[in-house]
């Protein structure tokens, strides 16, 4: 078999993980690329681990198999189209739990003035008690979970201990009963995917039936958003606040207005970073290349490039 | 009877919320100091709600009772010398679950680098997925809570999801044992009441014992902790990092190296915090008074002046 690594996914590989890699790999051949073009490295892979152009794989002749390193597949979806027989796998689930964590840090770093009293440290300036009455817990909150999948899963799972009273609706949900609970919610966690079905899932209408006391957060995909009326509602403090690992454009804008808004938390779709990211996608990838081996169909995580999940 | 409010915590109390606390009080005459003094109106007072200066309690004539508005109350110990028949009560356990939470978003922000990406949005700076090998998720850890108190019960409730070994302490405890523990920690909570006895008690060899993976959070007294020393490693990245609510100085001086390292979460002793703190405080004092007329005794959190708690 022969085995390419795409250039994004090669550079943020170690030496020393290079090595690992290396030596759990028998008899097979693993080219770490430099640049991705249509080469004879790239024409004689059989598979491909990593997020390469999908112009790519129209080009590619033994392919069989691409690994993902993402749980978004999108940009992949026209390839259906091409009749071609490639498989794609992707990470979903492999992110939960750190996109589930960044939710919970970022709504108590709101509720217990994290970000105000950073802010103050960088000015050295002691504030103290009066910053004491600006203070929430997460406790007994009313929380709306957008999506079913495995972050809100692991979500739910964490704020158990805090008394929350919690109601859970995906995409397909009755639009009726949804804004009826949004206006009750001082939570709101999205965590929809990125398909044409979630494209401004929070519309106008959604984001105006939140209430003062809300706060908003995304960690699914940007485009469920309709960010400009966010950014209204966020200015006229009509919401409490948002916390938004997930933006229209990524990188942001420098004019873009999320940077200076007071009552956010902006994470940079950093949420499902972790320190041993690297190694474990490698681990993921071995663990899907014995399948591949034994059985194709056995492999995980398998995408349905028709329905987008 | 006659129920004086210090200054301090009237300065506090909105009018509505004067409002509010006058019309529970029936047949009782209600002061509101503007001016702390050793005055008729403190002279005449049965009761004391706040924290009085201790001279003040040395002079008073008819006071009986006084509800501190902390839980701490290091500074009236020495009253028990005076052999004063006056009953003092403190909040002990009123402020747990905020402080608590606190630690808990702290941590979490530095986990998952909300203090990181809340700098960097200060600078309208978009770094995106080099953020993500920087961060970790409270999973599986190995936490040592150094204080038995209703703060450290109510974290342990709180961290049952993440699937940590948890050791508890408290000042007490043997210290090779503790030091044993202090090795292995990837979490150090601390809750120690501000006392004589807990001085120092983080000293040079405690802190020692810590290794680079452990963020040391302290949410009790800064009295317990070696401060300069502490500095010292947060300075060599000898451990993760470091979150303090209390200080030794507070307010915390400008020059203070605390407020330039990276490492640490400095929240200014607003841990306590909370919106409805200071309705929840009367609200306490006023179930404290019920008791207080049926029987002294069945007063709530009568504090142990000698003990000291």
């Amino acid at each position: 078999m022969y085995i390419y690594v795409t250039k994004e996914l090669s550079d943020l590989i170690s030496e020393s993980d290079k090595k690992y890699f290396r030596a759990k790999i028998k008899g097979d051949e693993l080219y770490f690329s430099k640049l991705d073009k249509i080469d004879n490295k790239f024409l004689q892979s059989n598979i491909v681990f990593g997020n390469i152009a999908p112009p790519m794989i129209e080009q590619s002749k033994n392919l069989e198999w691409v690994q993902l390193e993402s749980t978004g597949f999108s940009e992949y979806m026209y390839l259906e189209k091409l009749n071609k027989e490639i498989t794609i796998t992707n990470l979903k689930g492999f992110f939960a739990k750190q996109v589930a964590q960044t939710a919970l840090a970022s709504i108590l770093a709101i509720y217990r003035g994290i970000i105000k009293t950073e802010n103050l440290k960088k000015k050295r300036k002691w504030v103290g008690d009066p910053i004491r009455s600006s203070l929430s817990i997460l406790d007994n909150k009313y929380v709306v979970l957008i999506g079913n999948g495995s972050i809100n899963k692991f979500f739910k799972n964490y704020i158990k201990p805090f008394n929350c009273k919690i109601i859970s609706f995906n995409s397909k949900s009755k639009k009726d009963n949804i804004i009826k609970h949004l206006r009750k919610a001082e939570l709101v966690i999205s965590a929809l995917p990125g398909t044409s079905k979630t494209n401004n899932f929070f519309n106008k209408s959604k984001l105006n039936s939140l209430n003062k006391n809300c706060i908003f957060v995304n960690v699914g995909r940007g485009n469920s958003v309709d960010e400009n009326h966010l950014i209204q509602i966020l200015k006229k403090n009509q919401i409490r606040g948002a916390a938004l690992d997930v933006t229209n454009d990524e990188p942001l804008k420098k004019n873009s207005i999320l940077w200076s808004l007071d009552n956010i938390v902006l994470t940079q779709h950093s949420g499902g970073g972790l320190d041993t990211e690297i190694i474990d996608k490698i681990d993921f990838f071995l663990d899907n290349l014995k399948r591949f081996k034994s059985n194709k169909k056995k492999l995980t995580n398998i995408v349905s490039l028709s329905k987008g999940y």
